[in-house]
């Protein structure tokens, strides 16, 4: 089938995509998807109506949890499952299966994401929020507080999409670690035997909406006592190589054709380094431009969503009227910080960064 | 962009797509969702690569919940909902929503579906199994069966997708109806004001597979006393018109196109003859053709799925040969029954089943 002959396959899109999520995917993934919703493995059948259950969906499931594996080092004592409900449900889920009667768990609330990860598993058991950064409405990562010896696990988030804090280093603990990495998953080089429990939404650096990966040690399983709903159970769905019940097919696919331009171009070593750049290039910007600063402490400051205001808001009407004339999307500000809120995830060319930049440096020529 | 030059939005699909879900979609619906993953409403954006909160998809959203109001006739008093984790974590939500502490539920089973919302239901509270046909491997609906008037509702399913029974009329009931209708939903009349609750996975009628359509009484919720988790507590997703987090935003907009196509033709009025038809077709060539039979009792037999096996299993080769050349995909039975089951969803043309009904034809004229 002859399609899409106007855009090619890297072509540069013509929006400059910074959506905080769901967000920019590679425009050739986004034409492998297009292709296989009419024609799916030449099998003259749509990716979405065929079973899950036949060799062609198989085949997918078990690609994508092999990428997973292979692009982040997961050892064969872990098990990848392709699940439903977000990290939202992911919170509940870690609590289910990791926080046993009678004990209790750490937290660290460094935003929305970390409170609502408490909120879930405070109806499971007790938690202990051991580190916070509300002081200042989370615009730090905070340091130096203790670990519980006697707590199940720290659990904390990666990456804060919203307040734009990022986890440089992960906290060195003797309790298992279970991490929400929802945004900033395959941006970086981790260690996943660090971790229980690793999971994150697809809609940042894997995929569309609509599935949330888990990374999870099966040695760690099996042992709370919790009675745990059937799908809220990891046990549930790595016995069934997570197919338990009828799996979110076209989110999945598209996960693994990302995670398979990802091998292609050089794993997470190569997109490390990608990230570093374009965070370089606009925070050298945010820091450089008498017009803005930026939101959070320099040290803690995310890779993947840079957040920063004007120093004149008044000014703000025709700033946002330039970055919109350039093709620029997505980085209004969150309500809960305000300004501007750049996600410069995977999928984000450093064109894009640079346009970006180019617009605030024409604005401080004409209102500096 | 001209694409898919050489497949005319309804022409006939190459095959027969008799999958038992996910199952087939109308062309025109897969051809749009194409087009939408490439530039969706002509923003030069993919679909599945712009915010949620957008208003693009907030619109996508909206027009997927009014549709299913429009098409079953949903009171004012009801809501609409689109979430995730399938029929299966629906067994689960169902019961936290709407079985106090210390009140028992009555449940009927007729299959594999129904005995897993009987598994997660116990979990929650009492249950009472107050039918059942498991003695005859399901291959009828119970009838005569009393309901306690002290329970707090009737759970059933109404199409068994598995073992090809389908509720003709539904229980009369002083109690409240919470009904699973996974397989069946926007394929015949319901009068929606008879269920407190009526929810199914999307991959039949109504879309892809990744949500689950939950159609809800709101008077009838926040009454057990349970603690809800945040994301199983339906008030949750109600607040937040369906977007308490992200949600899966492919299948909702697929849902909505083929929700589109199910009203421009004629709505749930069309589709009920149409449905008839085709069912009317193949069980009468099944009742005259000596070399196969039903496997459920004639009065109990699904409009969606037939299930009939060969009266010789050992032409089965034979035929299994006949109606893979003639293009005919899907109609394996599942390994707890056997034999073969043509699933005929709403999209499924009525030429599909004519094929079906000539291959059957062909092979009694060969081997009969």
């Amino acid at each position: 089938m002859r399609i899409f002959d106007n855009r090619k396959p890297n072509q540069m899109p013509k929006v400059h995509n910074f959506s905080a999520g769901p967000c920019i995917l590679p425009q050739e993934v986004l034409k492998q998807a297009s292709e296989a919703v009419i024609n799916f493995n030449e099998l003259d059948l749509s990716l979405i109506e065929i079973s899950h259950r036949s060799k062609d969906f198989v085949e997918v499931m078990e690609n994508a949890r092999s990428l997973v594996k292979e692009l982040l080092g997961v050892p064969n004592n872990y098990q990848v499952l392709f699940l439903q409900g977000g990290a939202s449900l992911g919170f509940l889920m870690a609590a289910y299966n990791f926080l046993p009667q009678g004990k209790k768990a750490a937290y660290i609330n460094t935003g929305t994401w970390a409170s609502k990860a408490i909120k879930e598993a405070q109806l499971i058991g007790e938690v202990e929020v051991v580190a916070s950064s509300e002081d200042k409405n989370f615009n730090y990562i905070p340091t130096g507080f203790g670990i519980p010896n006697d707590a199940s696990f720290l659990h904390f988030t990666s990456n804060n999409t919203i307040f734009g804090t990022q986890f440089k280093k992960f906290p060195i603990s003797r309790i298992p670690l279970l991490c929400d990495m929802s945004s900033d998953i395959f941006s970086r080089k981790i260690n996943p035997r660090d971790f229980d429990l690793i999971y994150a939404g697809a809609q940042k650096n894997m995929g569309p909406a609509g599935t949330t990966l888990f990374i999870v040690k099966d040695s760690a399983l099996g042992k709370t006592g919790n009675k745990i709903p059937t799908m809220l159970d990891f046990q549930t769905h790595i016995k069934k190589d997570s197919m338990f019940n009828t799996p979110p097919v076209f989110a999945i696919y598209v996960s693994m054709l990302t995670l398979q331009w990802l091998k292609k171009n050089g794993g997470v070593d190569w997109i490390e380094k990608v990230n570093q750049k374009k965070a370089d290039t606009l925070y050298n910007e945010i820091d450089r431009n008498g017009m803005f600063r930026g939101v959070t402490e320099k040290v803690d400051r995310s890779n993947m969503n840079a957040t920063f205001v004007l120093n004149d808001d008044s000014k703000a009407d025709e700033f946002n009227k330039m970055w919109a004339d350039a093709g620029i999307s997505g980085i209004k500000g969150h309500r809960s910080v305000g300004g501007y809120r750049a996600s410069m995830y995977n999928a984000l060319p450093q064109e894009s960064v640079e346009a970006l930049v180019d617009v605030m440096k024409e604005f401080e020529k004409k209102f500096g």
